[in-house]
C-alpha cells in the first residue's frame, strides 16, 4: 500500500514537471513569436493554452485522490504544495498567452525600434522558473532561495522598461498603442518571475516547514 | 469527534469570510484614496497588506490540520476549495496594494481629467467579489454562475479604458506617466474581477462536483 502510494506521489511530481516544461515552452515560444513577428507561432501558443488548463485539473484530481489515503503529514504537505505549484504553472501559461496575443497585434503593425531588451528579461524569468522546478525535484532549498533573491532584479528590469517606454511614447505619439503592448509584455515577464518565486517559496516551505511567503527578502535594504 | 470537526470546518469558513471582508475593504479604500488623492489612506492600504498575507497562512495551516482528520470526501473538497479561495483573496489584497501605490504616485502629480469611470468599474468588480463570497456561504450555484457571467463585462470596461487612455496620451504627452498609472489601476480592477470569478468557479465545483474552470462562458459568441 505504502509502495503504491509512493508511486502515485512520484506520478504527481512527474505531472508537475511536465506542466513546468509545457509552461516554460509556451512562454519561450510567445517571446520568440514577438521578436520574430511570427503571428502563426503566436496563435499556436494561444490555442495551446488549454493543455495547461487541463493539466492543472488533472493535478487537482490526483491530489484529491491522494489526500484521501495520505499516511503521513509530510505527504500531505507535499500534496498541498503540488496544488499550489500547479496553479502557478497554469498562470505562467496565461501570461504566455497574453504575450502571444500582444505578439499577434504587433505583427500587424510597423515595427518599433527600442532600446529595451525583452528577450534578456525573458531569459532571466524563464531561468528562474526552470531553477525553481529543479529545486523542487532536487529538494534543494539553497537553489530555491537563490530564485527568490533574483525576483527583485526582474522587478527592476520591468520598472526600467516602463520608464523607457513612457519616454518613447512622449516623442512618438502614433506609436503609443504599440508601446502599450510592450508594457504589457514586460509586466507578463515580471509576473512569470513572480510565479517562479512562489514555486521556490513552496519548496522551502515543503522542506524546511517554515512559511517564508510574504517575508522573503525583507532583510534586503531596498524594500 | 464529528461534531468537533464540524466546528473546525465552520471556523475555516468564517476565516475565509473575514479574509473576504478584509480584501474587499482594502480594494475599496485603495480606489477611494485614488479618487480623493488621499496619499495617507493609500499608505495605510499598503502597510495593511500583511494582514491578508498572514490570514492566508492561517487558512493553510487550518486546512493542513483539517485534512489530516477529514472523514468524508465532501469535506476534503471543501478544504481544497478553501485553500484556493484564500489564495485568490490574498491576491485581491495584492491588487489593492498596487492600486494604492499608484494612488500615492498620482497624489504627488497634477490631476488629470478623463472620461474613464474607474469608480464604477471598481464597484462592479467589488460587487462580483461580494457575490462570489455570498454564493460560497449560501451554497448558491446560481449566484456563482451570475458572477462568472459578469467577468466579460469588466474585461470590456478595461479594454475601453485602455483605448481611452491611449488616445489621451497621444494628445497630452507630458501626462503619459500619469495615464500609465491609470492603465495599471484599470488592469488591477480587471484582475480583482478575475479572482471573484475564480472563487465563483470553485463554489460551483464544490457543490456540483464538476470542474467548470477554463470552460465557463465558452458558449458565448464573443470569445
Amino acid at each position: 500500500m505504502q509502495n503504491h502510494f509512493g508511486l502515485e506521489i512520484e506520478a504527481l511530481k512527474n505531472k508537475l514537471l511536465q506542466m513546468g516544461g509545457q509552461a516554460e515552452a509556451a512562454a519561450r515560444k510567445a517571446i520568440d513569436a514577438l521578436v520574430r513577428r511570427d503571428d502563426r507561432a503566436a496563435r499556436e501558443v494561444i490555442s495551446g493554452d488549454s493543455t495547461l488548463d487541463r493539466m492543472e485539473m488533472e493535478v487537482d484530481e490526483m491530489a484529491v485522490q491522494l489526500i484521501a489515503k495520505a499516511p503521513l503529514a509530510t505527504n500531505l504537505r507535499l500534496i498541498i504544495v503540488a496544488l499550489k505549484i500547479s496553479h502557478d504553472l497554469e498562470r505562467v501559461g496565461d501570461e504566455a498567452t497574453t504575450i502571444a496575443r500582444r505578439a499577434v497585434d504587433l505583427s500587424l503593425e510597423p515595427q518599433i525600434k527600442l532600446s529595451i531588451d525583452l528577450p534578456r528579461m525573458a531569459a532571466r524569468a524563464l531561468a528562474m522558473l526552470a531553477d525553481s522546478l529543479d529545486a523542487f525535484v532536487q529538494r534543494d532549498c539553497e537553489k530555491a532561495r537563490s530564485v527568490i533573491a533574483q525576483d527583485k532584479e526582474v522587478d527592476r528590469l520591468n520598472k526600467g522598461n516602463n520608464l523607457e517606454l513612457a519616454k518613447f511614447m512622449a516623442v512618438d505619439p502614433p506609436a503609443i498603442p504599440r508601446a502599450l503592448n510592450l508594457i504589457v509584455v514586460s509586466k507578463c515577464l515580471e509576473r512569470i518571475a513572480d510565479h517562479a518565486k512562489n514555486v521556490a517559496e513552496e519548496v522551502v516551505f515543503l522542506h524546511e516547514g517554515c512559511d517564508i511567503r510574504h517575508f522573503a527578502g525583507r532583510t534586503t535594504p531596498d524594500l
